[in-house]
């Protein structure tokens, strides 16, 4: 271990020291580089809807001190001795996942999230030799090449940053579950994961619906590609849409009446859920069976996929909408995405740590 | 209406007069043979757990005198003016459903259980001109060739009527969801439906496990051809068997922990519910978001499927084990069916009617 330490990277970052607690800039040292390692300047990180279920140590389990960030964009400032992918001043990102086995047979086929010895998470986890990951609030970091991806040069960093687990928890499910012309697709929740899937399955040539809360995000659905957009506020949304979808992608991480968007999907459609409510839901069998529905959950996507995302959101024109913060406003940043309060997606210049 | 029934048929039936009322054997008037008309006498029907929920109204809406029956096997006893598909005296079969549009995308591709105007229930329905419908526990039955099936002589026809409801209700999801060789699937209950489902799964190709509440049933389970066979009401069992299989047919028509069988799934598998308990289930999205997978339902199969799935069960010997009963001993046989004192299928003799 003391040899592995010799030449230790100290980087400032924004950690917490316990759940709920403020955040403070502190430091801590990033391991040497191994020689598939690469250590990179990181310029954006964005801030997700699970930062905070992990910062405030919703889901159990948080290691603290805890230093979130899996959105990261930034350009490459040094790798170790077998890196023959990347070179010095390469935009790169990192997601959420810093290693996997990279043998078992999700590995093998480029689904590292599926990894049967579970995935090392960017932070709030503890890679293969017991230490503590530390996450993209922060100046550098140190990841092994096969968790890195390229950022096209179509694709500014700061919004580079929330495709790499936004981006990628939105793509993937549509990809999967083939988004694609002739395919009728409803969006539920207009926030920073469902504007970009807005965006994807437009692109991906589908008719996209998008179902929020009120009517007050219509233009802005509109304008990133929506066809169609109904308020769930209203009952009559789900009469005037029952049976409508071949799938619903659902990125609102509470819990929502499943058994009414169920009633909106066609025959054989899906309702595929990538937000994680802490609590059950209640379902009814009769909703799955009536029209062979399946209720489904889909989770981030795996390297090649990521990098496969950002290629399509740079040939596309894709991009998160964004608000770029300081590194001091991160708190407040924090209760605004709890009110709902951000068009549509925070990150953190990380030039003001 | 008045010419539509100058030559109507009496027949005999079991009827019961209201909701939990005993059987009684009564008159009804089966309609005139219209052109496409086909009128069969009836040798065998079998019973199936929806015919207790309808002739209880567990479900409500129970249209009362009500004639239960969807497993019907029997002989044409005469064809309306315009049939050319059956002539008098051959083998047939009739399920779920009697009638359906015709015209919908769903009628059209063989799939009339999605029929967009509903399709008519064999019994406790209205048909398109409002007349009730009346089931299989009766003498005679007049049904539109359509919905009328053709019973392979390799069936015998009191082993024949259960596929009818039973045998394509797990045929349908195990064709659909693609059981077959290299894919690890789970049938949950050894009932009427679970032993088919074993059957149909295991001559798929299929490597087959049973999951039953205790150990009882193991050596019947291989006998139908499953490969394993675990108690549930060991826990071990949920712990040995996690992330193994591709597909999950759940034939219990109570609510189950899903979350525990979801755990047994493993990356993009699938539990497919058939039976339909009247109360609502819970679930944690989690538990679908880990290893993106996914719970459904399946209703039936269409009629070319249940052909295919009568002319499958021929080619490989696959049967109900049934008990013959009398006309005289429903009553009897819907109370040992609720204690699941049954192995595996009541089938009536409609000659001792």
């Amino acid at each position: 271990m003391c040899d592995q330490h010799k030449n230790v990277t100290a980087t400032r970052v924004l950690s917490v020291s316990s759940a709920k607690a403020p955040f403070e800039k502190t430091t801590i040292e990033q391991r040497e580089l191994k020689p598939h390692d690469i250590l990179i300047d990181i310029k954006y990180s964005g801030i997700c809807h699970s930062d905070i279920h992990s910062a405030y140590d919703e889901w159990g389990g948080g290691i603290f001190p805890m230093v979130p960030g899996h959105e990261i964009a930034g350009v490459v400032a040094a790798v170790g001795s077998e890196v023959r992918k990347f070179s010095v001043g390469d935009r790169v990102g990192v997601g959420c996942m810093v290693d996997s086995c990279g043998e078992c047979e999700y590995c093998l086929s480029g689904e590292e999230q599926f990894c049967t010895k579970g995935f090392i998470a960017t932070y709030n986890s503890l890679d293969y030799d017991g230490n503590p990951t530390y996450g993209g609030y922060c100046q550098k970091i140190v990841v092994t090449e096969r968790f890195v991806v390229r950022i096209p040069d179509a694709l500014d960093l700061d919004v580079a940053a929330p495709l790499l687990c936004a981006g990628i928890t939105t793509y993937s499910p549509l990809n999967h579950w083939n988004a694609a012309p002739g395919k009728k697709v409803a969006i539920v929740g207009m926030g920073g994961l469902g504007h970009l899937a807005i965006q994807f399955a437009h692109a991906m040539g589908a008719e996209v619906t998008v179902l929020s809360r009120s009517i007050n995000k219509k233009d802005e659905a509109l304008g990133f590609g929506a066809d169609h957009y109904f308020a769930t506020s209203d009952p009559a949304t789900f009469t005037d849409l029952a049976g409508r979808f071949d799938l619903i992608l659902n990125t609102v991480s509470a819990n929502l009446d499943v058994n009414a968007y169920l009633s909106l999907l066609r025959v054989d459609g899906t309702l595929v859920n990538v937000g994680a409510p802490a609590e059950p839901n209640q379902y009814h069998v009769f909703s799955l069976i009536m029209k062979r529905r399946s209720l489904a959950g889909s989770l981030i996507g795996g390297i090649q996929e990521t990098q496969e995302m950002l290629d399509f959101a740079a040939q596309h024109g894709i991009a998160p909408k964004i608000e770029v913060i300081r590194a001091d406003q991160v708190d407040e940043a924090y209760d605004r995405v709890l009110r709902s309060d951000v068009r549509y997606r925070f990150v953190i210049d990380i030039s003001t740590l």
